[in-house]
């Protein structure tokens, strides 16, 4: 799969002179995101192309490339794939679409393509695919433009386009934790997750990663490969179809069976993959699952300067199974140095009266950092609000935290705020490695994740699992 | 209560001549938003402060205020009450902490201040609270900083303070729909929820109603007020402690009982309100109520450009009970005119299709016209995903939508896109009054709301309640 992600050579049909086509976009990325290898526009009269040297064919090339691109109309798709074959190209993305993702005609044009690739030796990704992403060699063959992705440790692959689409833009604009490599599948003739997530499990650039399927044809493969990359790599799982007008839905979609809900959940547990119902809450785990150190248990510490944010963190708490240990005579001490004597400290701690009598920074600092001392808090979870008589130097104070305490995973959440306020609490936090989020509840849930799967891993490790 | 929103006068105690105070922070809100009334600081020596003439007391005023605002240390706060009530002033708003909320000697001074106000004939919003905002009259009390808010027909009353915080800088910065009034109630010592939503309730301003409560002193009163508003206004509940942790913490935050979460639950599904499990959902949802028309059925028609939101669609439909009707001859004869021959549209609808062949506007439009036009879509869900290669002129397109079926709720949701394609997708759609949300799930999730409450609300004109 090495070639998908970090071909030497690529050539790219379905580009053009005046630089409007698709092909040309993909072009565009792959010079955005740095890409060092040769890439070779292929057009039947073009002399250059965007600057490069372009070939009326690929078995013109000077020599065969690594992979070829078809960003060409579906009915050219089965020639192009035979000219692969013949030029010596071992491997083809097929961005078109039309295939078994149209039914009718398309499904007899997908299982010719299909077969006209194995019979070359060619391998496919697609047809209806927008292929790969790899921030480390800044190969990108998405159609959609997308903006330079920072590195990071999280890798995806997803039947859908999406993350090599707006998704791919959203994390590149607003997000901190980045990208290893994404792979969009499309409807899969060849090329399927088995293929990738066995790769992935032995990339070096990939920490954890991400799927999202509507459905494997070779279930127990799956769950076999997954239950092989999980006791070192988180796996997030986004089943779509895993409601009955899901799957109908899945069906019409790339073609897929979706299989029975009931069935996957289980045998997702059972593979110690974690099973999210949202993007949403696969990026807010994803990026607490990449920052944080193992947690030692499900206990956490939750400081917060209002009330109401102590009410909700011991609601979602109980909601997602986390345990609020009460604060030690040791903690209380300590915590008392930056408190009035009449506060009654509690876990969540409610730091109001800290704030009155010592200032903001300090208390969220002598608390934190109390509480982080006690043993039996493995987690710590600071609750912000964001009006300007809150503000101090977060970024000091947690950076300490995080120095001081760097086993003890830390999540922060902030409630409201104006835009600018958010935005520069979010970006102080992210860059100490903090993961945080815009609700008490979804960090809280990130935190039980990714207890759960440590947790999980460690059981794991004390007993292997026979293969069954 | 309308002295608490709309008072001719206030007197402030708790500005000083620097500017550096809580009370002058109160001040300046009132500025900032519009307060036409008249303000008086209290201050034993100043003359003016922030221009305003100062009196050394709230009997030295020229004539009795209709409000005044304690922003002073507790232990001020008896003799402070007592003066309201010398000096004929009816209302008064406590912000000190250290009361009910901070435990111990706190509680009696509570039941102290509590007891001197019902004496001298005053109505006591607090301790422990930051009061009010009216957007109608500008006049707002918190003494944390706010940004003007614009004017919406949300109101809340809550116990915490965050909604006249970071949540009303939020609201302010980066939300379309505004707020009616908030009312911040803290200890709740005298003015309650039931004072607060019987107000509401005849409000010419309000529209529909947050209420955030750790728990409610008299149950039944509480359910009978929202028995009596439900039927015109939609009123969203977020409980705070309704899990067994969280109802420990709600005790030692304002000292509440929080009830039993069963019971809530239960009554507050009789009552016609709709529960929420967290800030983001009781926004998400008001929003929807507050823009959109009556549904008159569960049926979602969406149109998608992606096919892995038409399958996070059907997912979402499914779990939270809408339906997703097929679509008729006559629609499918109409979507086909934007639509190559052989694409197979269904609902969800992927259009990917429809934009290859007649671009992206044309595909959108020309597919939700259709899907509007057909009898048995009751709500519409356009599904983007904000590239640059699908952009268009969406404000048209929607605004065109929006007049030709204005009886057919529209929701949108975006999947990713940069920072700035997704502020300018949420102004385009917010500013026709179509709810957006970041996420399939919210969006379908807003919309099953919708649809609950309305389809509620028909049963219970058909059949009257009749007392218990």
């Amino acid at each position: 799969m090495r070639d998908f992600f970090n071909p030497a050579s690529v050539a790219v049909a379905g580009a053009s002179r005046s630089g409007e086509k698709l092909g040309n976009v993909a072009i565009a990325n792959m010079r955005r995101f740095g890409y060092a290898g040769r890439i070779f526009p292929i057009h039947p009269q073009a002399d250059t192309i965007m600057g490069l040297p372009a070939c009326p064919s690929l078995e013109s090339l000077p020599q065969p490339v690594d992979i070829a691109i078809g960003v060409i109309p579906r009915e050219l798709i089965p020639g192009f794939v035979q000219e692969c074959g013949k030029a010596g190209v071992r491997k083809v993305i097929v961005s078109a679409a039309g295939f078994a993702d149209a039914g009718g005609e398309g499904v007899a044009l997908q299982e010719k393509v299909a077969s006209i690739a194995a019979d070359a030796g060619v391998r496919m990704m697609g047809p209806n695919s927008v292929g790969t992403i790899s921030t480390e060699s800044g190969f990108v063959t998405s159609i959609l433009s997308l903006e330079k992705l920072g590195r990071g440790s999280l890798s995806i692959v997803a039947q859908t386009g999406l993350f090599a689409a707006g998704l791919a833009r959203w994390i590149a604009t607003t997000q901190y934790f980045g990208l290893a490599k994404v792979a969009c599948l499309g409807n899969k003739a060849d090329v399927n997750e088995l293929d990738i997530l066995s790769y992935y499990r032995d990339d070096p650039q990939t920490g954890l990663i991400g799927v999202y399927t509507e459905g494997v044809e070779d279930g127990r493969g799956f769950f076999d490969i997954l239950r092989s990359i999980t006791p070192n790599k988180p796996v997030l799982v986004l089943k779509g179809g895993r409601t009955e007008t899901g799957s109908r839905m899945a069906a019409s979609h790339t073609g897929s069976l979706a299989g029975s809900p009931e069935v996957y959940r289980g045998a997702l547990a059972q593979a110690g993959a974690i099973e999210v119902e949202s993007l949403e809450e696969l990026f807010d785990l994803a990026k607490a699952l990449q920052y944080c150190p193992e947690p030692r248990g499900p206990n956490l510490g939750v400081i917060s300067v209002t009330g109401g944010g102590c009410v909700m963190a011991a609601d979602a708490c109980f909601s997602r199974g986390l345990r609020l240990p009460p604060l030690k005579e040791g903690t209380l001490q300590e915590a008392k140095q930056v408190a009035p004597p009449w506060a009654s400290l509690t876990n969540p701690a409610d730091i109001w009266s800290a704030v009155e009598t010592r200032g903001i920074g300090k208390a969220y600092l002598g608390i934190t950092r109390a509480m982080a001392g006690q043993d039996d808090v493995d987690m710590l979870m600071p609750v912000f609000t964001l009006v300007p008589e809150s503000a101090f130097d977060m970024a000091d104070a947690y950076g300490q935290i995080r120095e001081e305490f760097p086993e003890k995973p830390l999540l922060a959440c902030a409630i409201g705020g104006s835009r600018d306020e958010y935005d520069e609490w979010f970006e102080a936090m992210e860059k100490l490695g903090i993961p945080a989020y815009g609700s008490v509840e979804r960090a809280v849930a990130a935190a039980a994740a990714l207890y759960r799967y440590h947790a999980w891993r460690r059981e794991r490790m004390r007993r292997p699992m026979t293969s069954t």
